[in-house]
């Protein structure tokens, strides 16, 4: 359907909000009409903090990881067991994991996973300067924490060659049946992957 | 859940995001990191055209529609009928309107609906200038094309009084059937109203 605007710099606002991904026409015209009952400090607060965002990000100079100085706060930490890095795709995961509680160790930060498809390749990613964190020594485990898909398979095992020539031990994430998740609901895959990597019961 | 943010930056600009009507944090993280994978540009004309819509829209002197300059295209339109007025709530139901092709005259725009559960009374609302419209002569006919509620059936009442001093003629959408409904899923309200207004069938 081809809307008509009754005012340009609605139909730019229009444009612009519709630019984003998951954003509809319909979507974009109800937040459009919001910011206009809304005053205009709220706009310029919500412009402001984006255009901030962008031109002032920084990324951690170790690990990739979005930051506001040099070091992000992980890498900074002197509590944090730093011979211990878990790789990831992108900062969601890093927050995921974060939230976990679960992890001391610091992290590196893909930036993405090597996909064909998406014309992404290995080059495209830090993995040549994971390696050179690991060539540079004092790093005894690099935990692979990417997606359980083909592109996420692949990655780990490119990263794994890789590493192959350096004295670390690369560790996969455990994969099996989630936790709440019902027997006879899991996938084949998954729950003939569960059975060959049972661990122990530790009543 | 208590979300870490590794910079600020992105918390703020997230706090911004989420802060949009039908935006959780989870969507207004993966907008913020889609802008990051922009470039520079993006992020500025995006801001730039909601800052200018807030701080540079007009609203019709005329109609209350929102224009970009002191009066609306269609009120500055001579081809429309001008005694032929349709109130509707905001300007979202003008552009439906406009759509369906089928209305040559022009808008009352009331910015909203009489609703005491939200605070809104006659007077937030665009009615004594509609009154003064009329009053100024030229006006036959005031179609009211408000929501089909318990609001929109109180607003087309008090407008209907506010009307009646003048000689105008007061319409009502027709209400009924939508078109491609089956019968057997309309509502009674609807379906009872449908049969009381019934027209002549003109195969």
């Amino acid at each position: 359907m081809n809307q008509r605007y009754p005012s340009v710099l609605l139909e730019n606002a229009v444009n612009e909000l519709a630019s984003l991904p998951g954003v509809g026409r319909k979507t974009a015209l109800r937040l459009a009409l919001y910011m206009l009952r809304r005053d205009t400090g709220f706009t310029d607060n919500f412009a402001a903090a984006l255009v901030a965002l962008r031109k002032n990000v920084k990324y951690c100079k170790v690990c990739h990881n979005i930051c506001d100085d040099e070091m992000c706060g992980i890498c900074a930490d002197p509590r944090r067991d730093h011979s211990l890095i878990c790789v990831v795709e992108n900062i969601k995961e890093v927050m995921a994991i974060e939230n976990t509680g679960q992890f001391r160790g610091i992290y590196h930060v893909l930036g993405g996973i090597i996909s064909p498809m998406d014309g992404i390749g290995p080059n495209d990613l830090e993995i040549e300067s994971l390696a050179k964190r690991v060539a540079d020594g004092g790093i005894s485990e690099v935990i692979l924490a990417l997606s359980t898909t083909m592109e996420g398979d692949t990655t780990n095992f490119f990263i794994y060659r890789k590493l192959s020539p350096y004295d670390v031990k690369v560790s996969l994430i455990a994969r099996g049946v989630s936790i709440g998740d019902e027997i006879e609901y899991a996938d084949e895959i998954t729950l003939g992957r569960s059975i060959m990597n049972r661990t122990n019961f530790n009543g």
